[in-house]
């Protein structure tokens, strides 16, 4: 029997359908190609095919972890701010940013494979490149994402993310933080501070704890294996988290991703760094969270069209397969 | 340079982005498989490996078009229709309709691969359907999608579409009814009656034309080439139209199709029918329409995680490109 699921936060529905099971495909995602890793752009001595630096980590002249802005951007800060239209069709110039994350020397596919004392830096990149776009008032939102493998979108192996910082609050996103907000003023209660709450006090759909922090499978996940790192606190802006928050959500991405990887063999996969708006009033009644959103199912016409997604595992199930699973 | 654009129906932006266009990948669909057509469960004389068809189109015993219930349904009519939940977690069990519409006996991967003249049977199954399911009254939505190739989501080569109805209307999908009534609240005027409109004046996002509907690229296209067929009528409801608009909805379908195919080298597509809500009230200043997405890039992080699309191909020049295809 299947489930119909409202998600709690953003208000879209998913069908909870372990009938329409995945049949037995091989989503292993492949290793690194020889071909690829010698012409990686993103490898140590080739820091010439990339556009100029913008940040990095390094021990003099070697680096950890580098930031260049991405060559071939959907946005760039050199345009300007200006919308354009006449209350029909509206349109603004590509105005924002595009970097890249390149996470490490090596030329692996995967954060797991980085030594793991070097996973802090990596997220406190993010958090720094955050801070620094927030100084350009003309940036509304920024999203740090990955995409590792062909069928999440990924073009280049070597472990890397991507921030794109848009003039704009995405219409989605903005309909979270009104749908946040709306709760708020209608009950006074935090929707995402009931909810974490709500999921600690049931266990079933959590996966692993720090003092802040909770590796969930989220009620109405989209897809199998979801995985959110949420926090416990009453926070909005990822970008505003402390040192010590750094090496808890360090700790906690490398093992959601550990157990995900184990479980569904290598999977491509997305990470999402959702946080409130750079510039312009913080959302009220709204968490900042990381989601892992594992791509074994295709995006097809039903959810294409109306956004309503179709999951054959349950997230409680997910959520046991993945606790037990050794790390 | 790129561009923002948003959505004037729907209110979400996409990056217009044509510096970034798409690598030289083959994007060719491959031809049917020989092991796919000896085993396929929708070609003529295999009616047993199907659950027991709904409705058809026949000669004596030999049928045409032939609808046949999901054999692994999403949802289904025999649930009941109920809503539990305590203000945070909501769920309903999986009550809706899965259905397949078998569009011919022949085991070939497009609609264009069809005689012409059976276009109109199929596109008139789509309505009788459509208006079979809405005497169920804890239906509220429904959608008509095709899926061609593995891409889009296609797991059955063999020329098909589906309907699934959901017994709540998708939160995207309500969101923009509630846009449409706010602008015809706001300026008494209807979005999409406008925007048909301007289309037609302006005449650059046209490719083709008949006396009731319009094929056009949208001003905000998601995705390279996605090609919408819009009514001049102010119309909410696709299974509202008569035979003479299926006559005229089944040629430009098929021509649409057929520039499509050409101009991308057959490539992977949905094919989505946004209707209004099968019951309840109808949506005000809101009009249904076709839209065909073919599904040459990929869907990303950024994408998933925003509903902001990076599309690299300038609407403007998709028209000119499809408009001058003879075909």
């Amino acid at each position: 029997m299947s489930e119909l699921r409202r998600d709690p936060i953003a208000g879209s529905w998913v069908i909870v359908a372990p009938e329409r099971a995945a049949r037995p495909l091989d989503f292993r995602r492949p290793p690194p190609q020889p071909a690829a890793r010698e012409s990686c752009p993103f490898c140590p001595g080739r820091e010439s095919m990339t556009p100029p630096e913008i940040a990095s980590v390094r021990d003099g002249d070697r680096w950890r972890v580098r930031v260049v802005p991405n060559k071939f951007p959907a946005l760039r800060v050199e345009e300007d701010w200006r919308e354009d239209g006449d209350g029909v069709l509206t349109s603004m110039p590509g105005v924002g940013a595009h970097e890249v994350v390149i996470e490490g020397p090596e030329h692996v596919l995967s954060l797991t494979e980085l030594p793991p004392e070097r996973l802090p830096e990596v997220v406190a990149m993010y958090r720094s490149r955050l801070r620094d776009l927030q100084r350009d008032f003309r940036l509304a939102h920024g999203l740090v994402f990955k995409n590792v493998g062909e069928r999440a979108g990924a073009s280049l192996e070597h472990v890397h993310s991507q921030i794109i910082a848009t003039p704009v609050v995405p219409e989605r996103v903005h309909l979270e933080f009104e749908r946040c907000a709306g709760f708020l003023r209608a009950t006074r209660r935090c929707r995402p501070c009931d909810l974490v709450a709500r999921d600690l006090k049931e266990g079933v759909r959590v996966v692993e704890e720090s003092p802040r922090f909770a590796v969930v499978e989220p009620w109405a996940a989209k897809a199998p294996f979801e995985t959110h790192i949420v926090t416990k606190e009453h926070a909005a802006h990822f970008e505003a988290i402390d040192d010590g928050a750094v090496a808890e959500v360090a700790g906690l991405l490398r093992s959601a991703l550990q157990r995900v990887e184990r479980a569904l063999d290598s999977p491509a996969y997305n990470i999402l760094f959702h946080t409130a708006p750079l510039n312009g009033a913080s959302p009220e009644g709204w968490h900042w969270r990381i989601e892992i959103i594992p791509r074994i199912a295709g995006l097809a016409g039903f959810e294409w069209g109306t956004g309503f997604f179709i999951n054959t595992v349950p997230p409680e199930k997910a959520a046991a397969y993945l606790r037990d699973l050794k790390i």
